[in-house]
């Protein structure tokens, strides 16, 4: 199920493209139009193992950053989540779920609140800076609304800390978890956040400045020799043990946050007002449909899930695994999937239609996988 | 410059990728979240050649329609873009820029009119229904928008007239260029447009149900047999010649519609109102920095443009190829740089600075290509 990417200026490239090309980057993937590398020269269980002993630096740039300042700031960013962002402080990352009218997500970014009237969303994969613009224009909101010159670069890994603690000194110890800082980086003051796409720990610099791109991946690079760094990248069987989603694959626009088990981030009590507040609210009173689980199931590695795989029970289906990937730590497959109302209850017996034709047996788990035990 | 595509189900697959896999696809883009085939087994060369002289079918799906209905349905299209839709007919495609405050170019769609209050946009590289969503649900308008169950594929080439009638029937022949009309498919009605992206003449047909797409493809395809019929995509050395521009690649928001030479949809004079519109006034008012050019330039075929080349004259930059291609009539490259102002008249002589570090001579032709003669 791999194919070519054939380039073109529409596919855009980050700062750091020139590099992981030079260290063998094997594959991408397109997120808000721009190159995520996804394959190097290891295999992904290589990937994972590295992952989890060591460093790795990774170019996600295509987390574009969507920056909101002005006087209706806070009013806009609240308008569009159903968290209630006055809890958000200054140097805190805030995991916002955003939604459209009818509870649908429309993506799930991190808030970063870098002043009372000035904030970053991190986003996943959609446009949200057309969204927010629209609906600050219409509703004729005093805000300034940007894609700013800012490009993250993620450290990832048990070693992370010590690395970014010699380029960038011992008080980037000092950030606590989804809480950033700034730190110097050649004549220029950098935003780094302890946070990432792994369960591994490690740092996110957000890199103002794309002529930087260079020389900030060299000097992670010739510092990371020692801790044996290797070029990474989001690494799926990783994070489904940990139970991170991806917006597009296990949920999308026809998803509501509350079936994304996201319960926690929907403030309906707080008095907020938000875009989806009634819809939401009618979920919630009724009870979602559906509901985010794991799946572990056997047989070998499956192939890369590029469209949904049907989860069956006594031929009916009840669910779609949408990620998978092999775990070397549980010997077998590990997979996210929304299941129906009445198959979701952990230990419910399933069969999962992968696309080489196999019946795999597997049963249903709570998120995350490693605080679960047991086999098929 | 290629390298793989990792799947994922939010890399969208469309009705026909099934098919397009099995003639053989060999590399993908990704154009709204979606999987837009790119290559074959032929050489773009060989492409081009069949696609002047034969039929093509195209999975241009990513083609994604925005459909917006209801009472104000006519008023957020015309708030949108800066041409007057007013002179938009039912049954009739109608291109439209659309813009930012600032005048950025933020698509160009084709608009569908299917009814006085019921209208398609047919979108290129950005997700236009955030934007238009953001846009009513801020102005409180009265409308629905929503991404329909429809999937455009399209038949291009010179014998694309035979074909059609073939399966349509007689009655696709007196379907007006940018004209579209309903044709029976297996007991449904389905919207068949005269366009494309190619300048070879054809048809789009907007396949409204996913589920008919084996059928609709498989339909062409059986007939298309004694057309030569192959499996194609948008071909960048056709698109060059014929003067058509790329969202994303040979402008962006970065860019107004003047500098794009789209003068002619934007109607400051006509009365209507529009975002962007002071904006686009002052661009009118100061004549634009910029624009869109056509160079032909030297040397043997270059490397596909995953990043501008740089347009030299004298030592310095005064423009960018964005796109480009090895004519095989032209017997030289053609591609499309944005010049700066002094540098744009056609014949202006100068040096493209291609990746696989040539300095290749060149001069600036008015589009489309096929309007012009000489050499360098």
């Amino acid at each position: 199920m791999s194919s070519g990417l054939n380039m073109s200026r529409r596919i855009r490239r980050t700062p750091y493209t020139d590099r992981v090309e030079a260290v063998g980057v094997s594959g991408f993937s397109v997120v808000n139009h721009m190159l995520l590398p996804k394959a190097f020269k290891q295999t992904i269980e290589e990937d994972y193992w590295h992952l989890r002993e060591h460093v790795q630096i990774w170019d996600v740039s295509c987390q574009r950053q969507v920056e909101i300042r002005g006087h209706d700031a806070a009013r806009l960013v609240q308008w569009m989540t159903p968290r209630d962002i006055r809890k958000a402080e200054i140097g805190q990352c805030f995991y916002i779920p955003m939604i459209d009218e009818q509870g649908g997500m429309i993506n799930d970014p991190v808030l970063l609140k870098l002043a009372a009237d000035r904030f970053w969303l991190s986003i996943a994969d959609s446009d949200v800076l057309l969204w927010a613009q629209g609906l600050a224009l219409g509703a004729n909101m005093d805000v300034y609304i940007s894609e700013p010159d800012v490009f993250p670069l993620a450290i990832q890994g048990p070693k992370a800390e010590d690395l970014m603690a010699k380029v960038f000194g011992e008080s980037v110890r000092d950030v606590g978890f989804f809480r950033f800082d700034w730190f110097a980086f050649q004549a220029t003051r950098q935003l780094i956040a302890r946070s990432g796409y792994s369960k591994q720990g490690g740092f996110e610099i957000y890199l103002q400045g794309n002529s930087l791109g260079h020389a900030l991946w060299d000097t992670i690079w010739e510092a990371g020799r020692e801790y044996n760094i290797k070029p990474g990248c989001p690494n799926v069987i990783e994070r489904l043990e940990g139970g991170l989603l991806s917006y597009g694959n296990d949920f999308t626009r026809e998803n509501n946050p509350l079936e994304c088990d996201l319960g926690s981030y929907c403030e309906l009590d707080s008095g907020i007002d938000f875009i989806g507040r009634r819809a939401l609210q009618t979920v919630k009173d009724q009870g979602v449909k559906r509901l985010i689980r794991g799946v572990l199931f056997a047989g070998d590695a499956c192939p890369p899930c590029g469209q949904p795989w049907p989860v069956m029970v006594q031929g009916m289906r009840v669910g779609q695994i949408t990620s998978a990937g092999y775990s070397p730590r549980f010997k077998q497959n590990v997979g996210l999937s929304m299941m129906n109302l009445g198959y979701w209850d952990a230990g419910q017996l399933v069969t999962v239609l992968s696309p080489d034709g196999q019946e795999r047996p597997g049963r249903v788990t709570l998120l995350p996988f490693d605080s679960q035990t047991g086999s098929v």
